[in-house]
């Protein structure tokens, strides 16, 4: 059996650093990519790749930047001609660093900024990491035993709660939320057109929950303690939604507990 | 009891036309200002300016300008003090006029232009015209006796059934269907912030079906003859739905039937 490689977009800090940890220190033989916009800046994960030199490789990319993109696959490409899982976990919540209260906080460029990163960036990210994951060994998830219902690989895209239209009665947060539901229909497009071929990708959408990082710091005091999870915690949980995927969840949105998310 | 007001954006051709001759011919107290990015090139248009001199205003307006937007919410107050329709009915399926068939035909520029046309300009006409729409006197739609539960004002975005996550069969045209999805989740969002205030501000959803316009043209030889609408027969249906909407209604998707569309 191959050694399972994952990548990890949006590793410098937060759930994206926590994926990257929790795969090296839980999956002895996988490889982990990690990605982010300014390794030089990001001292944890250099710090990881001390511990793991030969498992942990870091590479510069900007998810707003297709050239990175298209730059990252050629060099996975390159160095493992396959890939078995990709999460796609950068994101903010607005440039102004908080999600909008109201219709006077929205402006088009507000918007436009948070629909790109949290948006088009994981959808570009599919585009050109497919081939790959097409190729892929399974390494992640579940395989039943029917070959034709094996996969060759996973997307994640860390959705959120709050993407769900359905479930919104609060309103507010307008890019965050808008990006997040269009996220979600790439999931499900992903889904459809991924698990079409032969072997098939599986793609879905993961809520981490309340996870106590930079992104939802300006809230934390908002959050009772025992629901601000850490996020070893909420990578654990997300983990083991990973580990028990296979090609008939495909195509939906999970909360950090399993069930099932609303669109 | 007040002139109704109805603003229609994206008036020069397809559905924002019809949606304008139809007020035009249908509340002949009704006052309507046709927003369109080239008026100087919307003969039709300007035709219906020469029938209607007293009662059609047209004003530039490019949807992706927030500043255009923004001049027009000026002129619409200096003439009118207030809103009682607002129609978003602009949109493209992708800037190549096809939606992508596969991940192959995806690119960053072609989500970016289609999200910005299709989601965040109906988003910012939302936030320069509530002001007016709150002002309104509540001309279109159902008026419940319970004066709390009356409407100054609706806003209409036009979706399509290809933006339901959940209906979401067949895949493929990314960037319309993830543009439809997110816009659904600004009605969803309008709906609560504006069903607030009081007066409240209904804010809807609405599929017109398949119709005969240039938008759809590319695709028209696959669809059996009886499903292709005219515009007219496309917006007789929609407005009988605008006519009944109250805030009971608000903060939904519904099909050109009156059927409710699944997120
Ligand atoms: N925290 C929560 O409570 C919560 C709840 C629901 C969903 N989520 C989702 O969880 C995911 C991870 O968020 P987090 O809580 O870990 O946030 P975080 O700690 O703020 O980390 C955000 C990450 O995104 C990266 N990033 C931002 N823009 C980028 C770009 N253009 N290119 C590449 N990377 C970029 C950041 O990189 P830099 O270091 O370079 O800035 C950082 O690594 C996000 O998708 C978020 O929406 C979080
Ligand atoms: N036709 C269908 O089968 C169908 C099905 C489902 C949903 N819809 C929805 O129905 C709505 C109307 O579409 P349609 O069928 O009437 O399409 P259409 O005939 O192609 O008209 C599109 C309109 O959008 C305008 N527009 C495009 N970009 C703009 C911008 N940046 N600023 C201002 N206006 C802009 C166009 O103006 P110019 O003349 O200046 O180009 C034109 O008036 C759209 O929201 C569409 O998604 C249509």
């Amino acid at each position: 059996m191959a050694a399972p490689i994952a990548l990890i977009q949006g590793a410098s800090r937060g759930l994206g650093l926590a994926f990257c940890k929790h795969i090296l220190n839980n999956k002895p033989l996988a490889s982990v990519v990690a990605t982010c916009r300014n390794p030089n800046g990001a001292d944890e994960l250099r710090g990881l790749v001390g511990q793991h030199p030969d498992r942990l490789t870091v590479l510069k990319l900007d998810v707003n930047q297709e050239e990175d993109i298209r730059g990252a696959a050629e060099r996975v490409k390159e160095a493992f001609g396959r890939l078995d899982l990709l999460v796609n976990s950068s994101a903010m919540l607005h440039p102004s660093g908080k999600g909008e209260t109201s219709l006077r906080d929205v402006s088009a460029q507000g918007i436009i900024s948070t629909l790109t990163t949290n948006t088009v960036g994981p959808l570009v990210m599919a585009k050109y990491f497919s081939p790959l994951l097409l190729k892929g060994s399974g390494g992640f998830g579940q395989q039943p035993s029917e070959k034709a219902k094996q996969h060759s690989g996973i997307i994640i895209n860390i959705t959120a709660k709050v993407g769900s239209i359905g479930d919104n009665g609060l309103g507010g947060w307008y890019s965050y939320r808008m990006s997040k539901a269009a996220l979600n229909m790439a999931t499900r497009n992903l889904s459809i057109e991924l698990g079409r071929s032969r072997p098939k990708v599986v793609c879905v959408s993961l809520h981490p929950g309340t996870v106590n990082t930079d992104l939802s710091r300006p809230y934390h005091k908002n959050v009772p303690k025992d629901k601000l999870f850490s996020s070893e915690h909420s990578v654990n949980c997300l983990m083991s939604i990973i580990n028990s995927l296979s090609i008939e969840k495909t195509g939906k949105a999970y909360s950090w507990d399993g069930a099932e998310l609303p669109w």
